[in-house]
């Protein structure tokens, strides 16, 4: 019935070191069930390349491009962070979109995102169905914030993890070589709005290299506590190591840090500042000389220093999708389930959209110890796992090869809108 | 006459991600020529080891520890900021460390610093003449910053550049699928205080990915030039990419961010914040929502991203340093002088160390274009060789394998000094 139905895939909010690695996954299941599509749209900037109209045919990727893919950072065509309006209140931005698909015979949307972008899936899925327009939506998760319900953890997450617990296992030995006459606190500020999974993660990094505090989102901030507990970790060792999530509360669950008020389109406030804020603090109550780094953007693009078992698990949800849409399976999310840790083995499942969509999962308080300023054993066996293997892209003079993408856009078939 | 004489081997300053391997060059040359020595000892910390009669005897390491040593960033027996005292105003310093010195029979110095500590090594040969005390002092060139004399480039700083390099582009490559619905300029806070290599170096790094501006101190910052040339940037790709050293200076000569006022023991400023302010100088005039990344420490400790020439130069400089000191060729420091770009090819030179001391090596006006917020292709041809190369740790379990190293210190000979 729907062989010659069209496939839209889109990115949707912040990229990762292997989101492209998911596409790959996507193209190239794609390529071996082409016989039950017609072609494979990519959108342009996520969800606006079905608003704008803008999207780009890859049905016709050689290998050579597909592996090229699952190497390179980013997003080959552009993600958006672009929350769209809620269809009860005002419907134009899906009714467009709608008028779009039909136009192009899109009869399976693929959607790769976090749990604002589960949630665009789940409405668009319901909009279609009350529209009586039969389209297979079908969610992929991607977020180095691993906070998606639903799933064990989200493809994304283990490269950012093993790039953080890298560089403060790295920062760490700088730090303990240079202590007896210069810097006796080290301090990396890591991503996590709500959720300090990025910042557990880097315990995964050996003592006495690795991080000596890890201050989470969980828990409020007692600067007391961290003070008294940095001094006597530097009594003891001589230096001190902390890891500190961006999101970092204080006791009335407001920012600790708030330097940075601008919000995005998602209505999240824009972070920054807490690993300047804290060093700071530290020099005024202890005057000891501190160092802090912010990894930002650094430690979601580093697909120089993937995890193979992340890159791995972002292909097989990517080819899992269209498994999915060649089965009729929409309204769900390709969900992972660890089978085991040692050696690590996972399935792929599927997960409701309704359940995972707008919902986060924080660091479970078995995972926290008492102290609330580091992760326990457990956390320790869960994350392990997720940063195992090395997947080197190639490099030419020094530099990684990274592909970049260029494609001719579909012919427009509609009338442009006024884009937001 | 000297067979029976001890080396002295100390790191000094800021540690890099390579400056182990010149330890592993030294140690590896001193066991091919040990009929011409009695024990290779490391001092702890630094100069410190020698002040404080703390020494590690490395003489008896295997090929295995040699290479382990190779692999892993930071110092093994530590390093330190700590300037001596000018001897001809008072000598307490440099008596100690003669005093220790023919406690243990030391007749070989080997300093591995930059342009301070070569300051130290002259400073140190010159009082043991004046004193009567045959000591062979040699200077070996380590410092991510390439801003010493004498010699093409430091070992650290092709390691440095090249994690530079690679980041920026991994960022690069987020912000442009990021940038039609959210940031627009990203920032990369580089290290270099008063020399812009670092910063220079991130122009390795593709357009449109790479750099679309850097900000070196050769060039006073121009706040309203920079706001027009981001403007232009974002008008003309969308999106603009930033690299700026952290010693960037206004017209007066002042630092521009000086928001931390620490000074070293080298009596240098404590830098850091320049990414942060631009950030907000950005914001503040031209609304665009901005990121930025502080490396820090991360950039000169990033063992995993090592470059491979960089490794084997500063392993070949250490070895060099140890035949200097078998021919009696003392005042000298260990220079690199380049041969040819392609293929890449250098030589070692002796260097006298009085051209090297204190004097420091800035990006030289043919490097930098005239805006002066990018470099030329002169900078390009003379940086593009020196970060070639993959040089690998091995890792297990998701990290890289770093060494710990654990050794007895000599017994000492001498009471204990108050030390500072």
């Amino acid at each position: 019935m729907m062989a010659n139905q069209n496939i839209f895939f889109a990115h949707s909010g912040g990229v990762t070191a292997t989101i492209n690695a998911t596409l790959s996954g996507v193209v190239s299941a794609y390529k071996r069930q082409a016989n039950h599509f017609n072609r494979l749209y990519v959108g342009c900037h996520g969800i606006l390349g079905a608003l704008n109209e803008e999207m780009i045919d890859v049905s016709d990727w050689t290998l050579h491009d597909i592996k090229a893919l699952a190497m390179t950072p980013g997003s080959a065509y552009g993600s958006c962070r672009f929350k769209l309006q809620d269809p009860e209140k005002q419907a134009d931005e899906f009714a467009r979109i709608l008028d779009v698909f039909k136009a192009h015979q899109i009869g399976y949307f693929i959607y790769n995102g976090g749990n604002d972008s589960q949630d665009t899936t789940l409405k668009l899925s319901e909009y279609c169905k009350q529209h009586d327009y039969p389209l297979i939506c079908v969610g992929v998760p991607k977020t180095i914030d691993n906070d998606l319900i639903g799933t064990d953890h989200t493809p994304g997450f283990g490269s950012a993890a093993k790039y953080l617990a890298t560089s403060i296992y790295e920062a760490g030995i700088d730090l303990a070589a240079m202590h007896k006459t210069s810097t006796k606190v080290f301090i990396l500020e890591v991503m996590g709005r709500h959720a300090g999974w990025l910042a557990a993660a880097t315990a995964l990094a050996p003592k006495p290299f690795g991080p000596d505090l890890i201050l989470m989102p969980e828990r409020p901030f007692d600067e007391q506590a961290f003070l008294t507990q940095l001094n006597q970790t530097i009594e003891e060792k001589g230096y001190c190591i902390v890891t500190a999530s961006e999101g970092l509360l204080n006791s009335q669950g407001e920012l600790w840090s708030a330097n940075r008020q601008e919000r995005d389109a998602f209505g999240h406030q824009q972070l920054g500042g807490v690993g300047s804020q804290l060093a700071h603090l530290v020099q005024e109550n202890l005057k000891h000389k501190v160092h802090f780094a912010q990894a930002d953007y650094l430690q979601r693009s580093a697909r120089h220093l993937a995890a193979k078992v992340d890159v791995d698990e972002a292909y097989r949800v990517g080819s899992e999708a269209i498994r999915y849409c060649q089965h009729k399976k929409g309204g769900f999310m390709v969900g992972i389930e660890r089978i085991a840790n040692v050696p690590y083995r996972s399935r792929l499942k599927p997960v409701k959209l309704d359940i995972v969509a707008n919902q986060e999962k924080q660091v479970p308080d078995h995972f926290i110890d008492a102290s609330g300023m580091y992760v326990t054993p457990a956390a320790i066996e869960y994350l392990r796992p997720l940063i195992v293997g090395e997947a080197y892209p190639s490099y030419h003079n020094g530099l990684p090869i990274y592909r970049q993408f260029k494609a001719t856009q579909l012919n427009k078939k509609l009338n442009d809108i006024a884009s937001s």
